[in-house]
């Protein structure tokens, strides 16, 4: 038991660190025998847990992609509306990616050509909008003529983009720049603008919930 | 004559090849002997041309940004408003990014941690933007209360999110896209949406110009 909790303790300190050192380095660079002797743990164990480097990455990618489900949650409950739980979870994903260094390590894998198209967090993110925005039409939210598809796309863009920025300047995820983003589309999709506020309606520190659970 | 006219064209097949090595392979797995192989010169010439593979990259980058700095300079003409002026410029900048493996890979480079934060292509990219709102607000083209610096901000970081997700699936900088874009983005922006349209003013096939040139 007390093993089998050293092993599941050694598995999270893996993925942490390999996250930080993909955040830092970028995927490509990075060394297996760097990541390991950052965790502290021998080669051998960490090939124990992760037959390769790929493996490792795939692991950091479902981590971000389970906290970024338990994100959107809390937006998705019954009362909130679908274009408010958008505003609410694109803020949340950003103090995401800047507190939580597997997240962002996640979000950075999805654009690496080494791991193929089937990033696991960005399709999260990408399905959950597209989804949530055709819940805005079927409830009457959205602007006539406003296509949820493109709705959809232009909030992915935007959410990537800002990560990618935010790789040299953090500012680029700051609460007002993301706020800002929204109160300029808001005007072009929303059916009534009054009832989405550009600012999260409700901060619950999504992240550092995740992290505690 | 001759001799200093090869040398231009190796200088220039040596970027395009880096160009598209870097694009597909990424830029810190390239090597300078797969470079140097597939533009069929040797190692000694590319080091004559070359001193290391940031100055390649950075090579890249410099007629990336020209080609870039080409593209802005017809929608800078007088009689574009500075709205047209950003929404033709985005549609050209995503046809150069399909089309110009140089414009692609540029582009690529400034998400690249070991370049630095210095990405001149993204850096000439942002200053426009900036500059042309600016204008727009100058014009009073932008609706009250609209911050220059916001819609800069959505502008750049949503070109620089569809060229990310286009690495792996090119349809996210075709022409609808970008249009379905700025048919969003207008309402919020723009005083008058009127005159300004989301599709391109004028396609004068920049990139294509850009390459004759």
């Amino acid at each position: 038991m007390a093993m089998q909790e050293r092993a599941v303790r050694t598995r999270k300190s893996l993925i942490h660190t390999a996250a930080a050192v993909f955040a830092e380095e970028g995927y490509a660079p990075s060394s297996l025998t760097t990541i390991s002797k950052r965790a502290g743990v021998s080669n051998g164990a960490l090939h124990f847990h992760f037959e390769n480097k790929k493996a490792l990455a795939q692991a950091v990618e479902d981590e971000a992609a389970d906290t970024v489900r338990r994100l959107v949650r809390p937006a998705d409950r019954a009362g909130t509306s679908a274009l408010q739980a958008l505003v609410d979870a694109t803020h949340g994903l950003a103090e995401c990616l800047l507190d939580d260094i597997v997240v962002r390590a996640g979000f950075d894998l999805g654009s690496e050509r080494a791991l193929g198209p089937e990033a696991r967090l960005l399709s999260a993110w990408r399905e959950w909008v597209e989804e949530t925005l055709r819940r805005a039409e079927a409830e009457g939210q959205l602007a006539p003529g406003v296509s949820p598809d493109d709705a959809a796309a232009a909030i992915v863009a935007v959410t990537v983009g800002f990560e990618v920025l935010a790789r040299d300047d953090p500012h680029w995820l700051a609460e007002r720049r993301i706020a800002g983003f929204w109160q300029l589309l808001l005007p072009g999709i929303a059916a009534g603008y009054g009832p989405v506020r550009a600012r999260p309606a409700a901060r619950e520190g999504e992240c550092s919930r995740a992290e505690e659970a």
